[in-house]
């Protein structure tokens, strides 16, 4: 019996998540998994019953459970608060630590009936298939900040980027067995010309790289990378890098697949994982069966294959998508003509029948 | 009488600092200016001949003159060198750091003849007119860093990322004040939902904001702006970032225009200015007149306007510039069929008698 706590969250989350439910339920019942699902609030919901985006018996759930469904947070109302009690910094980054979720996975791949939605074009896009693996709770996100006033009047901010070999390494391993488990190419990301955590990353990947014969590992500083995604994204199978870079990276990505509402995740690390689609809770189309639920039922079949081993159910669902969409149907984010447009429960039926 | 200090440095800046700087002698001819050229060594030639990339011979040169012309700095030999000494962190940092040189211009203008260079579809790219102001001397790469060995015998290194009050007033100002003598949108870039360093960036762009009352100011996270830059770039007038943030945005941003070597950049800030090229040394073609001048010779431009105040000047050499790209002129980087292919200095030659 595997346990997951449920967070739609705000916005479409509430929309996409019972799709993404559904389709675990019905592979479930076709190979005989038991899935026991356990919903929990998080953000304004949350806030509104409790006082808090991430209030204990929500963190208590997902600490009992195997994997965690999230569907985004962020809404109107949420944005009035001040930031200490908004739901990125009281929910998301302290799910991410308190779990202990190193590593966000974030795969772009860019399905062929979809190659035309990208502002890149077809011939770039075509066959992209790259992972990207983000150090999740490292690096300037979580070092020491500080903000002090000067002697002349002024004022000074500061947030730390520190990284330590162990941090590096696990996350490090992950992605050489990744690369293994795909293509083999892994491509480390860092600024080692200039930062000195950075050198650190580069020596740490170097000293792993022997553990993995077959992995061909290489070094990009950042800036050529995001300047490689655009130029030639083909390029990449694996690429890992530190928390910011990351964030900065996987988002650029993700255009090479035109839309946000085919984008999947994982974070991984502790003893439970978090699934959540890549994009927000997109407030200006909620509540209006608008949503793309792909990404969410993506990262279902992510947590079916990295969560609890089904790899037989994790592949039926990917193949359903991948039918969905050769089959020409298409939510509004994705819609083009010749295409059957469907709203978001219609998707979800769509991919549940096939 | 404008003293400029002319550093070709390595690789194919050899080849193309001269193509720029006959260019400014044109103009100068033309329209009377009186411009005073004084080479310098630096990086391979200068650690050859005074045992270090940026002597202080060079660097007094560049003090003494009112604008540097920069090729490249980079070579296979220079890269043999323990990372103290190597070009980016012996002579391109300090350069940086020692002229005061706090703001970083790189404009990005997709010439309507080169529409198709890039990866991106012609009607995502076409009318693209992007300003991306970097602050230079600030963040991550110059804070404070350290590397110690923990308890458990682990490393741990540390960069520090700090900006002051009056350090992001200053590049804020020189943003607005060119938002403001262009189409008057500017996007402040930080992630101040995580960093303590991007909310005074946040809180001092606001507050300078009711001195530019022209300038519709608006905030963009820097992993959203790296998704919009591909999204729809359109969208753009002025961007204006930190250090890091501006280094990865400006180069992602860079593949736009199809080619680095249509892209010049100015630093600026201190009594005297930089100008150099987007692009790197690039080895591999060094030497063989087949690299492409013309972001070198659109440096120099930028330098007759931000510098001299010589606008009329630098609007004819973007007109030339243009123009040859109009009547069909390409370097290899740019050629397509039916174009005429010329080198380097035939470039160069060809903006020359427009
Ligand atoms: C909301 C924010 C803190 C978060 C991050 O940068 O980690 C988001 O951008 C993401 O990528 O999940
Ligand atoms: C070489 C490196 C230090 C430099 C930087 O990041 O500033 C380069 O990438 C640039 O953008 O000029």
């Amino acid at each position: 019996m595997h346990q997951i706590a449920v967070l739609a969250g705000d916005g479409i989350g509430r929309e996409i998540v019972p799709e993404a439910v559904a389709v675990l339920e019905t592979v479930a019942a076709k190979y005989h998994y038991s899935l026991e699902f356990r919903t929990g609030l998080v953000s304004e919901d949350a806030y509104e019953k409790y006082g808090h985006p991430l209030p204990p018996a929500t963190l208590e759930l997902c600490r009992n459970s195997e994997a965690v469904l999230l569907g985004a947070v962020g809404s109107p109302k949420m944005d009035q608060l001040p930031p200490e009690l908004r739901p990125e910094r009281a929910a998301l980054l302290p799910l991410r630590k308190e779990l202990g979720l190193f590593a966000n996975l974030r795969p772009v791949k860019v399905y062929d009936p979809l190659i035309g939605a990208s502002t890149l074009k077809p011939e770039a896009v075509q066959g992209i298939n790259i992972l990207i693996l983000r150090e999740l709770t490292g690096g300037l996100y979580f070092g020491p900040k500080k903000r002090e006033r000067l002697a002349d009047g002024s004022e000074q901010a500061l947030d730390t980027l520190v990284y330590s070999t162990p941090e590096i390494e696990r996350i490090g391993r992950l992605a050489f067995s990744a690369a293994r488990a795909r293509r083999g190419k892994l491509v480390s990301v860092d600024k080692a010309n200039v930062l000195e955590s950075s050198r650190l990353w580069r020596e740490t990947m170097v000293r792993l790289a022997p553990e993995y014969p077959e992995v061909d590992l290489s070094h990009m500083y950042v800036d050529n990378c995001a300047m490689q995604l655009v130029r030639w994204p083909g390029q990449f199978d694996v690429i890992v890098t530190e928390n910011t870079f990351g964030d900065i990276l996987s988002d650029q990505a993700s255009m090479l697949a035109g839309s946000l509402g085919m984008l999947p995740s994982a974070s991984l690390g502790g003893k439970v994982a978090l699934y959540e689609p890549s994009h927000g809770s997109a407030p200006d189309i909620a509540g209006k069966d608008l949503a793309n639920p792909l990404a969410t039922i993506l990262s279902a079949a992510m947590m079916l294959r990295h969560s609890f081993g089904l790899e037989e159910g994790a592949r039926a669902i990917e193949a359903a998508v991948a039918q969905v969409l050769d089959d020409g149907f298409r939510t509004p984010d994705l819609m083009t003509e010749g295409m059957t447009r469907v709203g978001t429960q219609a998707m979800g039926r769509e991919v549940r029948i096939r």
